[in-house]
């Protein structure tokens, strides 16, 4: 039987956006997945982290998806974490377990290539760089799962991925969220 | 002759915080430095990226003080980021060199102990936690200077750090803004 899946999207800019909105396109019909476009449910407010943990209690698996920004997540992202992982609710004091067991795994798009992460000094992989998120899911007792990560979704003309290539990733990330894909 | 600094302080509520109140207190008199408490400043509004980049350009060295949040920084230093550091004033194209051959210090608070970033599967320190900033201040040009940071801020009554120890701390701070101390 398929997960209960949410899908949590964070992009300012979703209908101008290249990967994300196509990563988007190929899951919203998966069986039993539910998916919100963040920066739309909360134009010009603040996250509601009561509403946040009631969608939250609903579903097994929590997708996090979203391009890069400065080697990080779009600023929604944080405060979506800092308003809905509450204590009493994430963490302990009190039950503080409602999240324990279920699933979390990123999925990301960065315009650069994967070398631009490794190559300069100083620099980290993506995998490094999600750390943060890697630790606050295991801190909630959630089980961190592999990121899915697509580079080079800048447009092609610069240099990024073909049609053809996204939409191949496109149809890896379904497989994934169908459960009938793995990664590693 | 001493660097003109401008201190950024990200702490949602300044007023109730101990490390981060102690350490402001420390450095706000060193000569040639101006603070500001960001979300004093932003309170219900957005960032002006206009208004930081003014900020910015005046000054030789940015220090961006804040606690560890969700094991990265409150939300706030993200808009901040995507606001301020854009295209053509941070990195190319047209001039996009503002802030060429300035420094970056990272000063940050935890109320964990050291090993709790270190010890447990899967984590990392919080110099490996700060490499979304590392790698930022580098792709604008920036020089990115050791981070000050400070553990165990939670009260003394939970097995914090000492009042005398902060106080330490504190001074340490000081004497590193005024370019009497370094670090490694």
């Amino acid at each position: 039987m398929p997960q209960k899946t949410l899908l949590l999207v964070f992009h300012p800019d979703l209908e101008h956006s290249r990967g994300n909105a196509r990563l988007l396109e190929a899951v919203k019909t998966v069986p039993e997945l539910s998916y919100r476009d963040m920066y739309l449910e909360y134009d010009g407010t603040y996250i509601d982290g009561a509403t946040e943990q009631i969608f939250l209690e609903e579903y097994d698996l929590i997708v996090v998806q979203h391009p890069m920004y400065w080697f990080s997540a779009p600023a929604m992202l944080a405060e979506w974490m800092e308003r809905s992982l509450t204590r009493g609710f994430a963490w302990p004091p009190g039950d503080g377990d409602a999240l324990a067991g279920k699933g979390w795994r990123s999925v990301v798009t960065t315009a650069a290539g994967a070398a631009d992460f490794t190559d300069a000094p100083g620099s980290a992989s993506v995998e490094t760089l999600l750390k943060p998120y890697e630790m606050s899911a295991t801190f909630c007792g959630m089980r961190w799962l592999p990121p899915f990560v697509l580079h080079d979704v800048r447009d092609p003309a610069e240099g990024g991925l073909s049609d053809e290539a996204l939409d191949t990733a496109a149809t890896q990330y379904r497989a994934l969220l169908e459960g009938e894909a793995t990664i590693d």
